[in-house]
């Protein structure tokens, strides 16, 4: 069967009010993107019953499978699997399995098993039942005229526990697709459109199958090539080839050919030459150590962070200099130089670096335009600073400086900087 | 006009394929609701013109208004402008006023201005420019029928701008609706079901026009009344009346009736009781820090966090003793009691928060359960530590850590601990 199509539909007010961030159908896309499935639309709608069925109905004609998250927890908000029972005509019935598992559940968390979580353990006849390991709502499965509709708990590691033990099985098993492959070039220092003017004639000899696209974040463009066939390893070169003229043109902004977050690549670079790293952080406020250690087995490169919100703290923990402090002020390069230092010895580390800025109005740093942010790298033998003024939000602003921080100490420990 | 209904469209490759997670949506969805505005659909399809052909026909014929974001920036993989162009059947013109930004943005920005930039200037005659004086791409408004479609760019940033200066302002005018409130209540200790069970009387006497959703999250469930009318002062009332009836039933375990983040709640209990806060963070990684930086003002009394991924930091920053971590471990009340009390030392805090704990298998604490964390609040007076045993992944685990340490630090503070 070649290119079967999926439609992901997320069920819940709060996905409408926006309360809570869809990040189920990023996760699915992924996952299922890697066994080269490939996701025609995303529909988000509300606990209500004529439009989730509106959207069942649109989905279906449209794909192959559907996949719904949401809608099957235990409280009165939750209508979806009566709806999914009526809609594939089936009645509800106890399953002594899953019900068995929700008393565990409930035995293990020493929890009253209440008679409304009887409801949890009720699923449509029709349907196979997906085993839901992690939480009480189970998943269901229904086929109709070929197609398929599976129906998953919208908590995402419940939803991410069944993908993984039940769904990608049965799709692995029921449904062989062309292959569907990505390479990637992470690049940082040009923009989007320079960097499209630079490879314009590369991009116009790409094969109709083989797509380009831009995706710009915080200080890093990221290119990626999908291409789709049927000959997975013709392809895998294909794609391979196209990555190697890209890269090699782009080759003085190209950070990595992997495709992982900065804290994935900065922490391959201190493992493979053997180097440890502490950071001082002012304004990022922790958020660069949060990064690095997102990284099973940071502590094999990672010594710590003093989050220095004070001066006092910058002076105690990490020995700047009240006169630093008093004559340049916090957001300067003499001080990102002796928090650089600072943190490299008061962590025992090999690299030590340190960010120190004015991401919003007020802070006592009113001499220092908003948005303005130090950053320093520094070894046993060399200190390198540089000065971003960042033109955002706090948030955003935050994000910058963690994002190129990472990259700078990269860019360190690399000789590129 | 009662009741006007809004469908989001959002448009790229990146989202389908799971590289982007959709927050453009729930914000929109969130400044809309707070106008009173219903969101009906959410709707992600890729870049080709076929599939946001059909997703712009379904969704115009579904609601009065359409927002689109994404597809519009300066790269081959954007096609969505032109489609709109035909779609409402205009030409394309270069905008003087567009284009003067344009090339002012690459002035500041010292970048060369290019020929394929000249195309982000362009736009249909057929439409009204909203202008985006945080990037290049122009939004655009069309009318058709009685309804209204917007386009705007991808980029969070520049989508919020073009939202805040020209669209929210353009519907606040044309478009009057009812009143769309909330009201909530933030409560940590109990589960969903069983909050359920505790206020099921007072939810089936609750009328029609008033809805209550259960959002569970990391160690918290929050409580969301919606309620609709047309008269806004009773409709307040109303809620708040519920909101009352509800919270005074589970008055042991409600942390907040404002629907703010635990950092933001942790925060105002910090100002009002005119306390300062550190923090010791080995197993959250400097997570915790990050959270309480992100709000606005957290100077006032955040001190600053040690992250201690190693024994040696624990004990030359924090003072935690060496035969303490011989003895007991990294993971073990003795040497969270010693963290919580070397960052109010260290730190020069008031308050003392210590995390430690094993996220994932591996770092040399094998004799401890995966998913152990201890965490200790401590002040001049007294210390208090709980045990935890999480049973997710390493992300999940640290954001429940997370959570619960500010949590605890908020009960410590509030002498519910």
């Amino acid at each position: 069967m070649a290119n079967i199509q999926v439609s992901i539909i997320t069920i819940g007010d709060e996905l409408l009010i926006g309360q809570t961030v869809d990040t189920n159908s990023a996760w699915m896309a992924q996952r299922l993107n890697d066994l080269g499935i490939e996701i025609k639309r995303i529909v988000s709608v509300g606990d209500i019953a004529k439009d989730i069925k509106n959207a069942l109905d649109e989905e279906i004609a449209a794909a192959d499978i559907v996949l719904l998250t949401g809608g099957l927890g235990p409280t009165a908000d939750d209508i979806t699997k009566p709806l999914l029972c009526k809609y594939f005509g089936g009645d509800m019935v106890v399953n002594e399995e899953v019900l068995n598992h929700v008393k565990h559940i409930f035995e293990v968390r020493k929890r009253p098993f209440l008679d409304r979580n009887l409801k949890q353990a009720e699923v449509p006849d029709t349907c196979q039942v997906l085993f839901n390991k992690l939480g009480t709502a189970p998943g269901m499965l229904f086929e109709r005229n070929g197609k398929v509709i599976i129906s998953l708990p919208g908590v995402p590691f419940e939803m991410m526990g069944i993908m993984e033990d039940e769904v990608i099985p049965y799709l692995q098993q029921n449904f062989i697709s062309d292959a569907l492959l990505h390479r990637s070039i992470v690049t940082a220092g040009e923009g989007e459109s320079f960097i499209a003017e630079r490879i314009a004639d590369l991009e116009t000899t790409l094969p109709l199958h083989v797509r380009l696209a831009y995706l710009p974040s915080a200080g890093i463009v990221r290119l990626r090539l999908t291409g789709r066939g049927a000959d997975k390893q013709r392809l895998v070169k294909e794609l391979e080839m196209y990555q190697d003229q890209i890269s090699n043109r782009l080759e003085n902004i190209v950070v990595s050919l992997h495709d992982l977050p900065l804290e994935h690549i900065l922490g391959r670079t201190l493992l493979e030459k053997q180097k440890t790293i502490g950071f001082a952080e002012s304004c990022t406020g922790g958020y660069i150590a949060h990064h690095i250690t997102q990284v099973m087995g940071s502590a094999n490169y990672f010594q710590g962070s003093v989050v220095c919100y004070q001066n006092e703290i910058k002076e105690s923990l990490l020995g700047v200099k009240k006169e630093t402090l008093d004559k340049h002020g916090a957001v300067s390069e003499q001080t990102v130089i002796e928090m650089a230092n600072g943190a490299r010895r008061s962590l025992k580390a090999d690299i030590g670096l340190g960010v120190t800025g004015l991401l919003s109005p007020g802070g006592g740093e009113d001499h220092v335009p908003v948005g303005t942010v130090w950053i320093g790298v520094a070894d046993e033998n060399r200190t390198v600073t540089k000065e971003f003024r960042f033109h955002y939000d706090r948030p955003r602003n935050k994000d910058m400086a963690t994002q190129i921080g990472m990259l700078m100490a990269w860019k360190f420990l690399e000789d590129k900087l």
